[in-house]
């Protein structure tokens, strides 16, 4: 796992199933598998957001989906942000929100 | 001020200026803007999310891009999440993320 | 109606009910309500573009959500694209894609 | 190449330039790309929507980024949906917008 940090992602998983705790339960397990990785993240109200290498981002994205169905979801809507910027810096989430954090 | 909760809405707001510390300057205004409003609220790497009154965040969402191009910004690009539920509550912000926060 | 074209819209509203053909049914609502406002407009896989005034746009955008609930949805997720220039030209509808019409 | 359609999805490429001239012409290069990959296409006024099998669709999403970079974009922002259904057919492009397309 590279350290390098030339890309930040956000990802929200809508699992298509009638019931609010299935939802729940299902998003849950997304974040569960993303939290393995041990990256940056946080956990927003409508979406979690990851900073890393752009390679292992992309894999986590796509393999989020797979996760969601694998926890019972019949299909997935996912809504992705990309930010990717392979020389120089990104602006990171620290950057971002620090100054907004109670 | 209705203290209904019947919709919570998220919005990055990306002014188009060349230079990163204008974007980080605007996008600080539109937040300033939106924290005047006293609603709950969590600042996110890539959106703010607020939740209140469905009348009151879709006017909100309306300035956000009205405060950005009066705080410089030639031309906007906004990206909103709105989610509505007139009868019954929405899921709010705490109980999304409450579990999530160190 | 002011024929100003100083914004440009894209809508995606997922009315959260459990059968697809509902979920048609609804968005197709929605659609209709969108095209009785005459603008220029383009319906597409996964969102409808509309161009115009930006007023005008954004009680469009506002409405569609309570469209969808009057057609019955119990609850909406929306995603919206909001470009806005006040000054000058936004890249028009035509422009983007005329291309790339076959 | 599969002919398997369990997935579709959108993508928005906001490269980080400038001038709007480069915006345009950095997007047409991605769109170029992706056409070559001659899978069912729509390009839309925010967004190109292109339906498969999730693992190529998935492959092109990460290539978009790496190709605008090398098309001249220091950096970019991208905006992806991404539709998963890997058992039965999801609603394809045709069904959405054959009763809409003049």
């Amino acid at each position: 796992m590279s350290n390098k940090i030339n890309a930040s992602v956000a990802i929200q998983v809508l699992p298509n199933t009638c019931e609010n705790k299935e939802v729940v339960r299902i998003v849950d397990k997304v974040i569960e598998y993303i939290k393995s990785k041990n990256l940056e993240m946080v956990v927003g109200p409508f979406e979690t957001t990851i900073e890393g290498d752009y390679d292992e981002l992309m894999n986590i994205v796509k393999m989020c989906q797979i996760i969601a169905v694998e926890a019972g979801a019949e299909s997935v809507m996912s809504y992705v942000k990309i930010n990717y910027k392979p020389r120089g810096e990104i602006l990171t989430i620290e950057e971002k929100i620090k100054k907004y954090i109670q």
